[in-house]
């Protein structure tokens, strides 16, 4: 934990935009550590949704349950672990315990997003009105930075203002946000403006940033993400899209009376199933402190 | 839990042999409860391999592991579970917790088997030597039939004896399990002997029986699978195997540079994905229920 | 689990008063049902603190802390389970995983109350504004009723409306939550117009009734239990707040050098010990499954 | 977890013997340190107990059971926790997950014995029976030490050894022992000659000593302890039967029909609830990080 938390430090103060591999379960975390991938991203969406079977963006998953993965996570995969934490479960007395428990859970950053979880699916008409007040948001900030037990242990300010707010007033929170010992900027997509929001951005706070959704001709300039301070960018959730694609083939070719040989091509090698479970490992870990 | 249990006896004591689909975690079982798949089985080496990475065949996963795993797998899958149970977790002791754990996470049937687990990963030398006495097995199994608290939980008694034993000395340890409670027998794959053990298997037992690695001709064979009392068959751990290699075909795919777009053709469409997470269920009981 | 719903229904649509156990963690369940206790109460402030040393009435602790204590309760102690589930955790879509998953872990009886959970520990400064719109409320209560899957399981209508409404507007709500489909109306102590509040209640709703603070008068007088369909009261938190000063007392006196020899008088018995882990019925059990 | 592994090391590398408070469960962990232990004591006997109503010295709880329990333990009390690992849970495969587990788990010290667990209550009719070979057990201890993520968690080496061995291949043993890396030497209780069998152990051992069953005489000898590198001392299972007795005889004079008003006196006061409950610390909180 401590290493990796080190790790993604060094990534976060360094001078590269590093991808983050998109995880949702310890099966494809540990896949992602066994393919060198060092930051690994659990979205709140796809981990409720692999785990639970309920959507995001309604509080039908809770902390305990993102912890209890982030648990099982890091238990399998020696990796730096980014924790979507959404609201930080409601106000700064809730970010105290959600912060705690998933440190506990060995992740090495944390996000505590500006916008409520909305009490149902279809949402307030209106995002913005999910905004938390920026008085509030700065205390909670300020809560999750306090509540660290280990202070390697990386806080994000994850926002939707450029989203929902006009320029001027999203980057006024911004700086604010940048002054509660926070140390990244996350973006849950890009705003409205495209890349000119970005640079403004920079120009409000001099945190790293961590991008999603950045268009494939940005994330080749490496002068501009150099530039603009970005560190950490995401790459979708396409893991988990292609998982749920491939379980539903493989079960509907069989219920179809389709048969188990067809899937040969489709299935994993030995090699890499004996990767997954680490028997190369263990079997040296007998062989050195197992009597013969 | 009661409908699924009373679905399971159903297939069980009726005259068809359906087959199990092969699940390893809560998103693949939710999968199978959507394509209808009635009866879903999990195998230790699986459940363990996904959410432990750990290798099955050694006791590095305990029945504490297995029972979360069913808990989360049944709160987001209608199906009848089918549960590898090991060896019960060691003696007749064990198998109390064991059983009583295992059905209060809603499982449908619980395999014991009469092989011990060995202490490494290399195995004893000679599987032969990991069968538990016969007597003692027999114990284990009347133990496991009076520690269920629903009398509708199914105990399997799961036997590689026709593997290691002579046919007569397997037949009679099968004939003892019979007489225990236990309401079904499976065999983990093909006997030495081949169909033909099967047949002695049902002479010598008229429980009904689970079956792992039927030949493809078997499967069709209906008069065949009739005749022996055949019930629940196996196809595989094809499910778990094609799950991994698209998972690690993406991120290998991501990791080296390759783009997101690329995936499109490999995700689920958004219509399954809502699927998985109940978006329809759940905005129909926002409309019944939440007032507007 | 069925056994116990259907001896708690015998009790809620029986003729008598039973007094409920209040217990806070898996020992004090099994000490309870050593003692021949039916009905066992959860109350979510000592469950909360005695597990994760957080307050009641702030939204710290959530549905799935409840869910993992009342799972480990059931296991060790064959009660009915009483469980607070305080506002049901939101909505009522948040509802229907409460409900589920309460269910799956073995209560009997699952009480959704009227209130908010306050956002903060100093609460709102009127209680008054932290009751659901009755219209909400209704809807809720009906998504309980919904969600079950074992039609044995009860759900329970806590109210704190006659604490903080007008009688009138208080039996209006009453009333309504009564043909939702719930089976029993809880107060969480006795209401500010005493008896006469009950015995109004009691003509508005012809639903069992489960209080908390009953003046000691009132549980003697058996007419008045039985004239208004009184069928479980409670105790108070006695046996926690006795716990935790025990705990204290004993831990202070070895801390200041006090010899544990002085502790014998306020140890069990090493038969009450034996008792808490089963040693006799393991025993028993040993002598019938295990191989001499 | 960092500064309560460093805290340990203090003592043990000290020159002071430091009682250690034996705790049960959360709520005991949490009074322990609210007291100001600094060291607390986790026995696998009253935490199988109080959790899940086993008895120890069977192998009906597991090493997940514990690793759940110590993880709730720690998220609510800053001490340094030692816990009983029993035999590391199996061979040196199994001590890999043992000791990763609990360390994630928060714990300062983890106990791997050198006694197997008996798969039975009645035990072995020889206890002598169940030691593990020297050459295995060094194998497992150089396993838990290598095993560790945290160099500042510290493995002790109980041992049996002097119980149930002559007293010379008892320190061989305990020789060797002290060669694998390990910090510490725990005994279970007084070894059979009494206080000469330490100095022998001191002699033969140059690692600090954890004792149990020290004669009320040899614990205020503080020449005797500091001479023979005595560290930390344990007081018995007191808070745990003395807990039980408390929940008994209030659940037991309520039963009878005894009025709640007469626990009064056995109650905890107003103060020491909310101590427990943190609230006073949780109104700073507040007071700081929301907005008012």
């Amino acid at each position: 934990v401590t290493r990796a938390r080190k790790r993604f430090r060094e990534i976060l103060f360094g001078s590269v935009c590093v991808p983050a591999a998109s995880i949702f379960d310890p099966l494809s975390a540990r896949i992602a550590h066994m393919l060198g991938w060092e930051v690994c991203k659990l979205s709140g969406s796809v981990a409720k949704a692999a785990d639970l079977a309920v959507p995001d963006g309604v509080p039908m998953a809770n902390i305990s349950d993102m912890v209890d993965i982030c648990r099982r996570i890091t238990r399998v995969a020696d990796v730096s672990l980014i924790v979507d934490a959404d609201d930080g479960g409601g106000g700064a007395l809730n970010v105290l315990r959600t912060v705690q428990e998933l440190e506990a859970a060995g992740v090495s950053a944390i996000e505590i997003e500006d916008n409520q979880v909305p009490p149902r699916i279809q949402g307030a008409s209106s995002r913005h009105a999910l905004l938390v007040s920026k008085e509030e948001h700065v205390g909670k900030l300020k809560a999750a930075v306090a509540a660290r037990r280990d202070a390697d242990t990386v806080i994000v300010a994850r926002t939707s203002a450029l989203h929902q707010l006009p320029l001027d007033e999203a980057l006024d929170r911004i700086r604010d946000y940048s002054r509660t010992g926070v140390e990244a900027i996350m973006l849950p997509g890009l705003p409205p403006r495209g890349l000119a929001d970005i640079v403004a951005l920079h120009q409000a706070s001099d945190l790293p940033l961590c991008l999603l959704g950045l268009p494939l001709e940005a994330t080749k300039d490496e002068a501009f993400l150099a530039a603009n301070n970005v560190r950490i960018r995401f790459l979708g959730l396409g893991t988990y899209k292609v998982a749920v694609k491939a379980i539903h083939d493989t079960l509907k070719h069989l219920k179809n009376g389709g048969s188990p040989a067809d899937l040969r091509d489709r299935e994993a090698s030995e090699e890499l199933l004996q990767a997954v479970t680490r028997i190369p490992e263990l079997l040296e870990w007998e062989r050195t402190y197992v009597v013969q």
